[in-house]
């Protein structure tokens, strides 16, 4: 079996997942190096097995840094793909990226394995993975989709602090501390106050009065579902926990459905756990979610009066299947099909 | 002007902000007494001006507790209001309850002044206040409705701790420490852990899979709004925060409709305060709604694609505009009719 010299780029809270996941899933690795634009060089990230030192990415082109490497996982800020996927590209390393940069070019992939996998065949060097948000949405659609198209989706997410990163986790720890000793948090990564506050903001406002984060549940979710005509109307709201997002879906089918045959469907789905049994508690929320890979799904309901109608409750771990785990998925998708050795054969 | 002898049955956060509005709003007190039937008779609650003796409430049978009330205000559990409420009007007194044991009765009103005051007229002793939720909805959807006829609702809520009272507010704050200090919190009043998490049920869960207070959105609404069309689906959800409801509403209305219009109507609606200018970071979250009484409306936009549709995002504090204000409000109402003396002329 082929092996792989795999580079993350971010050791943050994604970078540190994925080489945890990496580890985890057995992903036929031989080198993993991370880099980082953020962090000092000489850092150490430990994770199961093993450590690596985080080697600084400078802002100055480097073209060869990634020459010796077959795929590069990029977790950072958009700043830093647009600066360093290009050159990992024309290294002839294949780029996996979780910034929200190339996620509608025509020639990217975006890709949640479950559902649009064989997408990623027309990739050009660039696989982009999607918005934590959409990931979630698109996991639990599609298989439901496949069945029964959806026409219409209205949600409203439930957000944890760690989809802004380990220092916005500390934020709401930190905020959470003061209110509790009876002082006065500043905000400082997040609008306002976190601690035992409620945002209704996630990344900053468009012109149509959606956050960026809201409009790419649409315009993602059309992309990966190869459907055009489906409309998403989201809320996206940040809630002081500090790992798992929820989302309240209702959905609306081209024909009639119900929550049974919705829960026959999810039973089956790859990636989906459904825990569905609310009479005796049984539904999921972030404490069992963080963790685990799979997205939660329960609280199925008709939607009242709407034959074509359901209302669904979603929670996964947003930096795993939300970010690092989706990335890895993608990552042995490639591997499967041999695509992931591609030097030279572009 | 007259004064009125006041009850207030429960010494927990509502009845306390009950006495407290009532002073704050220099409501024609003759005298005030506190009653519970969960307090060891001889507590003390103290107010702005004043501090107040708990009368113990016994579960035997005391025809004559009420007997020198003009108004008592219910804010227990429905047992109290069940065993109490009774009696308090067959002692002649007019009776605001805040349990949902009468909210569906037809000779019971269920009043948010805002927008129904003119109900009080039919009642027989007993006035209904909402769910806070309802209260918080449909004192946006009103002004709304009037100009626009409100067809369709779909909404997710983001209610606090407190909605369950001073002890499971208690409880969030008990769990926040032990998962800080690295312990695992057992529930106790919340079906799962709250601290730093999320529970989307509020209430017990009905055959339809929706939780009593989600139900009662709809059928409460309907009472309200004298309107049995109204479509309602809800997702009620439980965040770790300790006052202030929000919710994310999508509302379809018959006709076409803007954000611009929405926002002149509302501007200028009673008991609403209009914050919508997102890109400066303005909008309603609980740490500003809480201890105010309006109820707080932003980010008013287009549904994606629809335009006879809405997304709106909705904060009050709970306690007050959700429960204890209301309720002092009601009674206002009644004082200005002349109806709340109605000893003798029932």
């Amino acid at each position: 079996m082929d092996k792989y010299r795999i580079a993350i780029v971010g050791s943050g809270i994604v970078g540190q997942e994925l080489a945890r996941i990496l580890e985890q899933r057995n992903f036929p690795i031989a080198s993993l190096r991370l880099y980082s634009t953020e962090s000092a060089a000489g850092a150490i990230v430990s994770v199961a097995r093993q450590s690596y030192p985080v080697n600084a990415l400078g802002h100055t082109a480097e073209q060869n840094v990634f020459r010796e490497t077959d795929s590069v996982f990029f977790t950072e800020s958009e700043n830093t793909s647009r600066h360093w996927v290009p050159q990992a590209v024309q290294a002839g390393a294949t780029v996996i990226d979780s910034s929200s940069l190339w996620r509608l070019e025509p020639d990217v992939p975006l890709v949640v394995p479950e559902v649009n996998a064989a997408d990623i065949e027309f990739h050009r060097g660039i696989i982009s993975s999607p918005g934590c948000s959409t990931i979630l949405l698109n996991t639990v659609l599609f298989p439901l989709h496949k069945r029964n198209p959806v026409q219409r989706v209205i949600l409203s997410t439930y957000q944890s602090a760690s989809g802004l990163g380990q220092p916005a986790m500390s934020e709401l720890v930190f905020q959470t501390q003061q209110i509790l000793a009876g002082e006065s948090p500043r905000p400082n990564l997040f609008p306002h106050e976190i601690g035992f506050n409620v945002l209704p903001q996630v990344d900053v406002f468009l012109d149509n009065g959606y956050t960026k984060e809201e409009w790419q549940l649409l315009e993602e979710t059309r992309k990966i579902l190869h459907n055009n005509d489906i409309l998403v109307s989201a809320t996206c709201v940040r809630v002081p926990i500090l790992k798992g997002h929820c989302q309240a879906i209702t959905v609306e089918f081209k024909n009639e459905i119900t929550p049974e045959i919705a829960g026959d469907i999810l039973a089956e789905a790859p990636g989906v756990r459904l825990m569905d049994d609310p009479s005796v508690g049984f539904y999921p929320h972030p404490r069992i979610a963080a963790g685990t890979d799979l997205v939660m799904v329960g609280r199925i309901r008709q939607e009242n009066f709407n034959l074509n109608g359901l209302v669904l409750w979603v929670v996964a771990d947003n930096i795993r299947k939300g970010a690092a785990l989706n990335m890895v998925q993608i990552a042995e998708e490639i591997n499967k099909k041999g695509w992931l050795k591609t030097k030279g054969q572009r």
